[in-house]
């Protein structure tokens, strides 16, 4: 393309804005900005419309005339994915559509535990609704704040509930969404059990809104635990904490409510930078657990086995000091501490990321592994490791060496990532565990997977979106 | 067609036989007949050669000729559906897969708790070998000592632990799978976390031998749980149970393994019909609900639970009586007769089924709505209702008038079916929870379904099996 980016054709534009009328369709580069920057800064894309339909209806005309006129459309929740899967690509041509006044919670049903929820209302709005109820929503993430639903289910999102009560995939019953044609499939059942043909709801969960638009969703709610309990221990090693998690994960079982591992590094950014982060335990330790163990009877039952994994722990020393919350405010600084541990990264410098996981056994080795690559490919970067043990996933960004030069390090990118895949692969894991393939892992993904399943997939999509309009240059 | 039932051209069928060999080609009819009788005797179907490979390659040979040549295959596991999924049609020219010489159990790795199996590992085989290794592997069925894991997984098993711990499709993390054109697709993860692109697994998995064929799969296992307890309880009423089940939710949480409503006449027929068979309770119930707590630390720690959710359904007046088993003798005998309850109901005549679901708080109301449809059908018929309440999933089997001539009763099948599954689709239900689609509710499938979600499942179809060979008739 010359020129710089394109416009749509004013008579295509005007098509658009009047589906869901002009104070929904945003064309100023001011108001437009916020739809097109991302976290990372990763992304940068170009739109010059962005429509921010009303009901399910506007959004099925704005399918359909996308499919009539092929063009593309890029749907987007609360733009805090990692990947780039809600941003547009440099032409400009691409249409954001946007899913945040979709935002009712249409229901909370108590006796089947469900709630069923329009893809624009934002996690922490949900888990509130779900608390006053006294029930719980158990997806729970950094971002709950700004991520909305749709976002959640469009990219599966982990997080740290996942453990006990397993990703956003495990957490939806049903949905309504919108097809590439305009047409709505409405799956919105509440069932538990329903085997009536190919399972369509789970390609449209995790599928980056590549094959249709999740407009509203079905998911579970859960008794809320009656007594939760948060311990934060010092550990020797990786090894140590495979051993304690199996102590807890024997003592608990699915009261086993997070399990979450971290390097002293990252932990250390965290007391340097955060304001008002205190250590939470006297030494030095070298790797941390923060554990959380939930009763659906009582808070002592949980303290009572909180207690006893712990004092196991002790005796065959796995753990070398443990503090145990007292309160709900000691609790929620622990679980700020974890919870800062991204944003702290990035006093230090440039980073660069893996999102992985591996079987669970393996992730002492993986460690092992990966410290030893990345040393051999920039020397004095350091680790920043930590992540949701208990599934197998970590986080493992590496932060500059001190004093390089950023752009200099950042060059290193690929490379790096390479080589941890490479590991990765060699463990039988996945190089993208909860954050989505998107726009940064499509090509590695198309290098790397089985050409079988890459071809699969192209027919899946092709089956789904023969225009080729959602979110194109996404996935796969 | 004229003349009966067709072979394969000797040539061609001499092709498959060399792929497997003479001994495990199956010609001669008496070898033949226990691949084409099925537990229900609904589908007879016809077939002049059964292939047991025994191994994944000799799969991919006989998928890749059957695809070259245009060949029917109808995989089969333990023949113990009761869609008639595994059952080759009537023309003779279908060929049956038995997968069950894929029967090892490849690895059970105790640190990420998983089990890697072939398709033809009988389910109570991986039960027990589990429980060895002091694991439990939760799926569940009256016919798991036949049943296979291939089968399981294809048509997505459910059965009394999905309560606490999904169906089939939830305990399944990676499979690999034979594609219609030979090619082998292997994606044996131990992972909990992969948002790698599309979610293949969830399309072979209750894809019912339509898409591809499962040739092995990890699943995932649990912690033994410490202690069992199990209790027999008899209610006034479907609200009564269903008030039960919340208390119950409530005190156990994901402790609460099983929860099964049954009426008093299917257990009146086990009473009669079961040899050895005794009363749960003293008095006459008209609702009986069999409740099992586990704990994952202590049989105490269960009992307790158990007594505490029994005193406050008391106090309530939910439950009229109730007895807890003392021992693992006694829990068996309550167990036995709710796995008794789909054979005794043979010899009280002509049974019309539904295998339906609703959401949990529908129950009653589709009880109740059920009852008075059918009775205007056949007056005096004698609903069989029993189910896992727990998961909204009622086997709603009705059973002819006394004295009625059976093959009359019979002619009712498909007009019962329609009232019943109408009352399903109004609450918002499955016609199809846990037994799948297969050949017997393939036509209602597609009339009653959405247009839109048939079309995407045919195009589903014909993305992965272009040549049409794979289980051709079932499903879509």
């Amino acid at each position: 393309m010359n020129g710089g980016p394109v416009r749509l054709h004013a008579e295509l534009e005007k098509r658009f804005v009047e589906i869901v009328g002009e104070k929904y369709a945003l064309r100023l580069s001011e108001e437009i900005d916020p739809f097109v920057t991302e976290p990372r800064g990763l992304f940068g894309g170009v739109t010059s419309l962005v429509l921010r339909p009303g009901s399910v209806e506007e959004v099925s005309r704005i399918l359909s005339l996308a499919t009539e006129t092929g063009t593309p459309i890029v749907p987007q929740g609360g733009n805090t994915g990692l990947v780039g899967g809600q941003m547009p690509d440099q032409s400009g041509g691409e249409v954001i559509l946007s899913l945040s006044r979709l935002n009712r919670i249409r229901e909370i049903d108590l006796e089947s535990n469900t709630a069923t929820v329009e893809a624009g209302v934002i996690l922490e709005v949900l888990q509130k609704a779900a608390d006053e109820q006294d029930r719980l929503f158990p997806l729970a993430l950094a971002s709950q704040g700004s991520c909305q639903i749709g976002g959640n289910l469009s990219s599966n999102a982990g997080g740290i509930g996942a453990l006990a009560y397993g990703t956003a995939r495990d957490l939806c019953l049903g949905v309504e969404v919108v097809l590439p044609t305009g047409e709505v499939l409405d799956d919105l059942r509440k069932l538990k059990k329903d085997n009536t043909g190919y399972d369509l709801k789970n390609l449209f969960v995790g599928g980056e809104g590549t094959l249709g638009v999740i407009t509203a969703a079905v998911v579970k709610l859960y008794p809320k635990p009656r007594g939760r309990v948060m311990a934060w221990a010092g550990l020797g090693s990786p090894e140590d904490a495979l051993k304690l998690l199996h102590m807890a994960g024997s003592a608990a079982g699915s009261e086993l409510t997070a399990f979450e591992l971290m390097h002293r590094r990252p932990l250390d950014f965290v007391l340097a930078h955060v304001p008002g982060a205190k250590p939470p335990l006297e030494g030095e330790h070298e790797w941390h657990v923060l554990m959380e163990i939930s009763s659906g009877r009582s808070e002592e039952e949980a303290s009572a086995t909180m207690e006893a994994v712990l004092g196991e722990a002790f005796e065959t020393e796995r753990v070398a000091d443990a503090v145990i919350a007292q309160n709900e405010g000691q609790a929620a600084e622990l679980r700020h501490l974890r919870e800062s541990m991204s944003e702290a990264q990035k006093p230090e410098g440039g980073s660069i990321k893996h999102d992985i996981s591996v079987p669970v056994a393996a992730i002492p080795t993986f460690i092992a592994e990966a410290e030893a690559a990345i040393q051999e490919i920039v020397p004095g970067c350091r680790p920043v490791c930590f992540g949701h043990m208990g599934d197998g996933n970590l986080h493992y960004n590496v932060t500059q060496p001190e004093g390089m030069d950023k752009g200099a390090y950042l060059e290193h990118y690929r490379a790096m990532n390479a080589k941890v895949h490479a590991i990765v692969r060699r463990l039988g894991g996945s190089f993208s565990a909860e954050h989505g393939i998107g726009r940064l892992k499509r090509e590695e993904l198309i290098a790397t997977q089985p050409p079988v399943a890459t071809e699969l997939m192209r027919r899946i999509k092709r089956a789904f979106d023969p225009a080729g309009i959602m979110n194109p240059g996404k996935v796969i």
